[in-house]
């Protein structure tokens, strides 16, 4: 099945402890898509500007990702510069939201019946925008972040209560909902509506929370982080992409999808950009889905 | 099968955002025993002062605690006072060694010829005095802080040389190899002798590091932190048990020992002192271990 993804398509300059990259792939819906399409058909909705090397879209296209709703705007494309110290935590150096500014995500009739929806960390205004457009879709899901908590609350909340699935960090969490537990905050968070909470813990690795349902997966062992930038959004990708693939929206199925998110940010980790997710056998992908597995087998 | 188990043996006076409590029963063995009388006989080995309630030893006696390992010397028994403003990290007001000052562990001959050993978190050189006088233990294990890693490297990396099994937390891992990885860290301890690594994570639960085995446990889901004192000790301690218990030091006994290791650390943090951990029913043990192994069930 098809996976419709809204997000930022970005360049990034991005220094990390093991060097330095500039102008080089990045954003919300780049990194998801390029992470799904291992699982299904993404469709991606997004803005660059005229700066935008034709090439880029025409790599993903090589992907099988369909990538006829980015707009080409005059002007430039979002840039995004940030440093990591601590491999932990982005520092932001720089922000030039350029044609981003005015992204008006306008969903095709086509892309719009897609069973799966990924929406990625914009604005919760135009997260809302895009779930009014939905003609039949299935499953929608949403990232988010700490900036839209504080500065877009009740919009925010407005999306969560109508979202299948809350993609968010513990300390987002924690946040959005004023609880110093994470257990606490994934409850309150299904309470506000959605039926799935995929609860984002770092290197310590993910939690899916449903009603009746609590699973774990511990990250797959990478011994050198190169680059952190788009973990989230690649764990993200691989989750919905797998869904969407699979077609089904049940216990097992997401406990599966959560695997599969953990092995494509793993990837993503290990290199700049999404270099890391480019070219990969099905062998790759499942041997670190093996290895996953193996950790937490009983 | 009986497990020995050398360290501090305390009052403490706590406090956390959920209340206080001022000489209550602490102490690396005295948490570690109470863990591991669920699962096998434990022998304690340590010093109290005068001080020291006669009835605090008669209930552990009543837990089915060998307490005859325990002096009673002239003085006043170990004091630590500590305050949890931030449930994840303890800060020290004040520590009184007192009789702690010199203690001086004699093992029994019968103690000594126990199959299991643990050693809490003493100075290095009373752990490798300890393992000097073992006369046919088949399995020990040791605890560390980050205080001796800084203060008596050599006599520590000398006990690490001799042990079987190292308890100890990721940040200490990572300060005493120099690492800034966890993988690499556990791989350079195992590379110094011990056959596990025990790599505790806090709330993000723990992991048990073999040549080629690598096992994750999440944390009991605990909604009420009360009191994280003596978690590790408790989870060490239900460790030890189990696989004392046991009599196998196989990988499937491993896993089983960090589930139920994990599961006494969580009965110790929703009470202060170890009063979680009293009077427990096997079926309370059982429901936990059940619930922990859901959490990772695929």
């Amino acid at each position: 099945m098809k996976l419709t993804l809204v997000g930022s398509i970005a360049y990034d300059s991005v220094k990390t402890p093991y060097g330095e990259v500039e102008q080089a792939l990045g954003g919300s819906s780049f990194f998801a898509s390029v992470a799904a399409s291992y699982f299904c058909k993404p469709c991606v909705v997004g803005v660059v500007g005229e700066d935008y090397d034709k090439k880029n879209l025409e790599l993903l296209n090589g992907m099988g990702i369909d990538t006829s709703g980015v707009d080409v705007l005059p002007g430039k494309t979002f840039h995004w510069k940030g440093v990591y110290n601590d491999l932990n935590r982005a520092e932001t150096l720089d922000t030039q939201l350029n044609v981003f500014a005015d992204f008006n995500p306008i969903v095709s009739k086509e892309f719009a019946s897609n069973d799966y929806l990924f929406l990625g960390n914009i604005h919760p205004a135009l997260q809302l925008n895009v779930l009014n457009q939905l003609e039949g879709c299935k499953i929608t899901a949403m990232d988010t972040m700490n900036y839209w908590i504080s500065s877009a609350k009740d919009e925010l909340l407005e999306v969560i209560k109508n979202i299948d699935i809350v993609f968010i960090n513990e300390d987002e969490a924690k946040m959005l909902t004023e609880r110093n537990n994470v257990y606490d905050a994934s409850e309150d968070i299904l309470a506000m509506g959605p039926k799935l909470v995929l609860l984002k813990r770092g290197e310590y690795g993910a939690m899916a929370i449903m009603k009746d349902m609590l699973f774990f997966s511990p990250v797959y062992p990478v011994k050198k982080v190169i680059d952190p930038t788009g973990a989230g959004d690649s764990f993200a990708g691989g989750f919905m992409g797998y869904l969407a693939g699979a077609g089904e929206f049940t216990p097992k199925r997401i406990k599966e999808a959560v695997i599969y998110g953990t092995v494509m940010a793993s990837l993503d980790v290990q290199s700049f950009s999404a270099d890391g997710m480019m070219n990969l056998t099905k062998e790759v992908i499942e041997e670190r889905r093996k290895k996953v597995i193996d950790i937490i087998s009983f």
